[in-house]
């Protein structure tokens, strides 16, 4: 077990109707001036936008708008934001929908708080002393932003898609309404369950040092959200199950789920990132589409664990030997992912990447994490490579 | 499912001599001036308290101490605590021991930043404002005090015990050194265990809008605690197991366990309040004299809740009714409890009240609740007293 600090400050309201609370929780953490950053026009057609205004109207707080946070968020957006906080004289951040708006509001907050380049933070080149306040309203059960202190923006140039975490960027509150999630289309649904599960099981394909309290939270939500998303599947206005997959996504990316390991192993998202920066593809179904490459690479030295996920989450039976066990895990994990038409492979995902384009991703990839990583099994260029390989 | 709110904003620190970084912890929350407050002799003896007081020195932190809070901890303490803050010019709270310490200094920190008598707050008379920051350093899992939002207070006048809720109470930051833990008699590590299943438990028995992920990670916390609590049992030293019961403690009191539910059925503390207010009894203990009396009086019109605990989390046969299933559940949480030596009724806990103690404690725990309350069957004082007849 290694020592470990827990700290997810984010104040949760879930239930109907919760958004109506915006302006109450923005006067709380001490808002005066908003910046309400969206991603596109779902937000505004539903309503949800300008509901929002009306409230902060009503309340008397000053806001000014940024809309068009797309999928893996561009720097550039982000620049923009910075330079109309600090034009407007923003006080706090409010991002309105998924992950991408989320991540694009924190690096808005780091960019408006630290002098220089907002880009050295997810260049890996200094560390942020601050970020601007940030409240969440969340529209997609997806990448747990809402709660984590991770944030991931998109270069332009050269496509360069990198994570920048620091507590600094923890939401001071989210605001979950289920019902906002229920328009999703089903596809959007099934690749945020994904994304949910691969961060508390990146958290628990790691080398030793497990608490057993951890294990068994990771495990339960893991077997929560693979239940409720075949309730999806089948009936995509189910309350409770979108409140259930909703809150699940909060707790499997606040730390909770990786308290007293090594810190986990990111290589699915790594890999994925790549895919993500070059292709643009939707981020849970590439995730989905390397995981049984990766793990099939490195289960063997992570025996321990891949049994346990086999037994204690996908139920498989327990005859054989360790190796056959851990192997049935991985193809019930596939199969679960298939029957919720997420992609195993790069091929179902719709991409078919050149040898060459490989390498690159491979290249990239590595160089990223700057050589080599992961804690299941530390992972290499090359490694990287043949990942990507057996995953075409 | 009912609409939530959760904020567990506490900074947890766990690891071994993790109380090095008080001063650090202190400083970034904006403390000048602490007051330590700190129970009986045996954070003095350990040596811990000088080693607070060294670390503050080294860091040029100023401090006042104040020793004394008692299990059950006493209102007179309490407001000795204040006029000290208030006369020195504390700006910050250090709790350094176990729930008793921890909630007297909550209540202290009440009193400081609110006029008036701080026993309003615990008679339920108004809320509190505010509540000065409070740091603690923990030396017993017990309680959940060190993430929760929660106190209790014993008035001396009548030997009145009443809690009292309030985010303002949350610690800042709650250091958990496994170690510390190690030197507490086996009665009293049991009895940690007890209190910590109880607060899960309390949130479990409830009437409807349960959450699924909530049930999940409950009962993984309960089989956790159980597993380790006989290890300790019979290995009081191991680190590991010291671990996982202290971060399951603050887990199970922090609100996590209760995400959806109507608010949890409180009624065995109730019930225990009393006890402890008029015999001192170690808390714990109590909890577990009470609880299979209360279980059985209520169980049957909390059947599924009784019959999901049995099976999920005592991990009794499926076979037979409902009934049978729920109270095979009630009877295997009885022989935990003995296993790791627990008293199951009155005796067992070595008080042996008079027919006229028992109506006296019935009554006044119904005064304390307003009449009456309870969730998994609604309890009003003739239920109390049967309950507290069948615990002799």
């Amino acid at each position: 077990m290694f020592d470990f600090k827990y700290y997810a400050p984010t104040k949760v309201i879930l239930g109907r109707n919760t958004e109506e609370k915006v302006a109450e929780l923005i006067r709380e953490f001490g808002g005066t001036k908003v910046l309400i950053h969206y991603g596109g026009g779902s937000v505004v057609r539903s309503g949800l936008l300008q509901r929002v205004t009306e409230t902060l109207d009503a309340a008397g707080i000053a806001y000014v708008t940024l809309g068009g946070a797309v999928p893996n968020p561009r720097l550039s957006l982000v620049y923009e934001g910075i330079e109309l906080c600090k034009r407007e004289g923003v006080d706090f951040l409010l991002g309105v929908g998924g992950g991408s708006a989320i991540d694009s509001a924190k690096a808005i907050g780091y960019g408006v708080a630290n002098d220089g380049d907002v880009w050295d933070f997810y260049d890996y080149k200094r560390k942020a002393a601050g970020c601007l306040p940030l409240g969440v309203i969340l529209t997609i059960a997806a990448t747990g932003s809402e709660m984590s202190d991770s944030s991931v923006i998109t270069k332009e140039d050269g496509l360069i898609k990198r994570g920048y975490s620091s507590d600094y960027g923890r939401p001071r509150f989210a605001i979950l309404d289920p019902e906002l999630t229920m328009t999703l289309p089903d596809y959007q649904t099934a690749c945020g369950c994904t994304d949910i599960m691969m961060h508390t099981m990146e958290r628990y394909f790691t080398q030793g040092g497990n608490m057993e309290i951890t294990d068994a939270l990771a495990e339960g939500l893991l077997r929560t959200v693979m239940r409720n998303a075949l309730i999806l599947r089948d009936d995509p206005g189910n309350y409770d199950a979108r409140a259930e997959v909703m809150w699940a996504g909060s707790l499997s990316h606040n730390g909770l789920t990786g308290c007293g390991n090594d810190g986990g192993d990111w290589m699915t998202h790594k890999l994925e990132h790549e895919l993500g920066g070059l292709y643009d593809v939707a981020h849970g179904a590439g995730l989905a589409a390397v995981w049984g490459s990766w793990a099939r690479y490195v289960y063997k030295d992570c025996l321990p664990r891949f049994k346990k996920f086999a037994v204690n989450v996908m139920g498989v039976s327990k005859e054989g030997t360790d190796e056959e066990i851990a192997e049935r895990g991985i193809v019930a994990m596939e199969e679960f992912f298939r029957s919720i038409k997420m992609p195993t492979n790069l091929r179902e995902l719709g991409v078919d990447p050149t040898e060459e384009e490989l390498a690159e991703m491979a290249h990239k990839c590595a160089v990223g994490v700057g050589g080599a990583k992961g804690s299941a099994k530390l992972l290499d260029e090359a490694a990287m490579l043949q990942i990507y390989r057996a995953s075409v």
